[in-house]
């Protein structure tokens, strides 16, 4: 009989930062020079699978993604999360028989094998190796057992696959303390408010098109670090108080001042991104009119219903509470050539959107502010909301050939 | 015989700023938050025409704007011009004679009216006020023999006209120092350097379609003075700094130093309004298309040739030196749908860019860094280079009626 394969097999989130990271402190340990904060997504339609296996018969370290086998062997973010959760491994014990089957000593022995696919769609510009590096984190987590010696140290593994895959390894509200040691080990995630603290909070991601493409997180932050005269203003004065009075908003479940702060710290962003030089835009017109809309739309409500949000690309992701999802959503396809069936995730969605009648003062009020009757296009519109972190799924979904050890998922 | 006519017609020139104003520290006094400086355009293309005329004979103020007349009862910036001129009023001499015509009393108790006129493309959002209240003033100097009490008097009054106006007084390299008095007295501009100090220096004025009129200047500073976190970072540690390095690199004649500093003090300017709540555009994508062209040329070359800067608009100005003008223009070109003929002011200039080959490797690293075939479109494109201050012109050219009185140009 050949060596027995170990495997775990699970699904993490993708997180929408309110407050956003940008810049490292250190390249190395990928800590941050500033705090931040984000929502954990749904699972539902945007997550990371991962099946993580080892086993004494593999001869060396592998990983398909989306079906298609990486090159490891220089990935020092790989390397991390594998070494660092290995050393935290238990003895495997048969739940069965209660013998020990693999000392914790014995891991360091075999290879693994690790499969990962996400539903991202492809090019969407969605930020997917926050979900990834978490997926991979927990699947070793759950291959080996592993146990953190303080809290947060899981978090702090998956920070150095990808520094906002700490925020994924928790769901709802979930903060990222950039910490003060020299280790990053204080460099971690927790979490301010789990994903029923504030249940109706939701979350449409307006997925942009954008044929150019944009400069890297990890490139542009460095960019950034190295020439922006106003980054360091933000990541040492501003933000601290930013994280304060957002974490404040959220727990008191303050829609008016968590908004405002969620689109001024997306703008403050993507203001120090363009003060780096050469400067660096994420945004395209087609993003700027999305925020005109939700401006106009507050200004004619009186008050802040709608949140936007731009991560390192041209997508918009809005903030908003379930009673106005419908409004925002009707709103938005105005100004788009495709009507609800053309855009949404969501088949109950898509039948209230078509029912919804805007007011006429509404439209009327948009469409001054915008002056314009197209805002160009968007590929699709998913809405969802917060949801839990990474969840063990069955083995009968693993992404591992449990015989041959290989990656059994089409690319 | 009925009273006489006096008259006087000037005309001025715009300024493109290279460390740029964007705040006021008091709205009375138009008196900014930090110092800026700029470069004084020649007026062969761009320029202000104004015949200012006082008479006894007259019932009211009035002003001409265009051609067509304008309500001028409320307007505190016509007021403070036309009464910090009158307050500096000699007498009127004849130069035949000798004998006085007019006392300088004697002015208070005439009415004007003034007719201006700009060569400014309509709707093309080059800041024509900046010229337009230089003329005025110019022009009201040169009617009343206004005479400074300390230097830079005048400019203070075209400040309180429209702040940027205070650097169109002088011509070449003008900086305009914030000042610390309360009154605004010390705010003023200085000339740095004159229009034949750097000969070699070009501008291209990229006049760029937008189809959503921006956010005033004055609407959209006091905006972001009230909600930006990065500005006043920006206007008390970083511009002071900024004007003393940009004033030695254009004293030094230094290109790379001139041309780095001010494409950074753009995007610096463009990313505190970004930082505004609610965010202010000016840039659109085809703007943004010009400064990765311009990105990608100076990486071809080695060396910073061309350095971009955008106003409140999405016009983009590049600065450059004579000898790579004709390569930067044909390179732009490229870009857009129609040839030189369709764009440029100057013939001569035409024929050099229609015959220029562009070396294939620079075709190339353009192409790659764009990734796109167009960059959309712009309406127009300005070939010119410094001059000088505010000219008296010949009285055949006024655009009042001396008999009448009344405005001769037509709209």
């Amino acid at each position: 009989m050949s060596a027995p394969i170990y495997m775990a097999t699970v699904s993490a989130p993708t997180n929408i930062a309110c407050i956003k990271y940008w810049g490292k402190a250190s390249t190395a340990l990928n800590t941050p020079i500033n705090s931040s904060i984000s929502i954990t997504l749904s699972q539902c339609d945007l997550r990371a699978v991962t099946t993580a296996s080892a086993s004494t018969s593999f001869t060396k370290d592998r990983l398909w993604l989306n079906g298609a086998e990486e090159d490891i062997s220089g990935s020092r973010r790989f390397r991390a999360c594998l070494d660092g959760v290995r050393a935290l491994a238990s003895n495997k014990i048969d739940s069965e028989t209660g013998e020990t089957v693999v000392r914790k000593e014995e891991w360091s022995s075999m290879h693994v094998h690790v499969s990962s696919f996400n539903t991202f769609p492809t090019a969407a510009g969605l930020a997917s190796s926050a979900a990834g590096y978490a997926a991979l984190v927990s699947a070793l987590v759950n291959l080996f057992d592993a146990k953190e010696r303080y809290e947060g140290e899981l978090s702090a593994i998956a920070r150095q696959g990808s520094g906002s895959a700490c925020r994924s390894m928790h769901g709802g509200f979930v903060a990222w303390r950039m910490g003060q040691k020299a280790d990053g080990s204080d460099s971690i995630a927790d979490q301010v408010a789990d994903e029923n603290y504030w249940p109706n909070i939701r979350v449409l991601i307006l997925v942009v098109s954008d044929k150019k493409k944009g400069t890297s997180s990890t490139a542009g932050m460095n960019t950034s670090v190295a020439t922006s005269q106003l980054l360091s203003h933000r990541a040492t004065k501003i933000v601290p108080e930013s994280m304060k009075m957002i974490e404040e908003a959220f727990l008191a479940r303050n829609f008016q001042k968590f908004g405002r702060i969620t689109m001024e710290d997306s703008n403050q962003f993507h203001a120090t991104c363009l003060d780096t030089f050469p400067p660096i835009f994420y945004m395209n017109d087609v993003s700027r009119i999305i925020i005109r809309v939700v401006h106009a739309y507050n200004d004619w409500s009186g008050e802040i219903r709608a949140a936007y949000t731009f991560d390192a690309g041209p997508n918009a992701v809005i903030y908003t509470l379930d009673k106005y999802a419908v409004e925002i959503c009707a709103l938005m396809l105005m100004f788009y050539p495709g009507d609800a069936d053309d855009y949404f995730n969501m088949q109950d969605m898509k039948e209230k959107i078509k029912a919804f009648c805007l007011d006429d003062s509404l439209v009327a009020a948009v469409r001054k502010t915008c002056m314009v009757s197209s805002i160009g296009d968007v590929k699709m519109i998913y809405y969802t909301k917060s949801g839990p972190g990474p969840q063990i799924l069955d083995p009968a979904l693993a992404l591992i050939d449990p015989v041959t050890g290989l990656n059994i998922r089409k690319p």
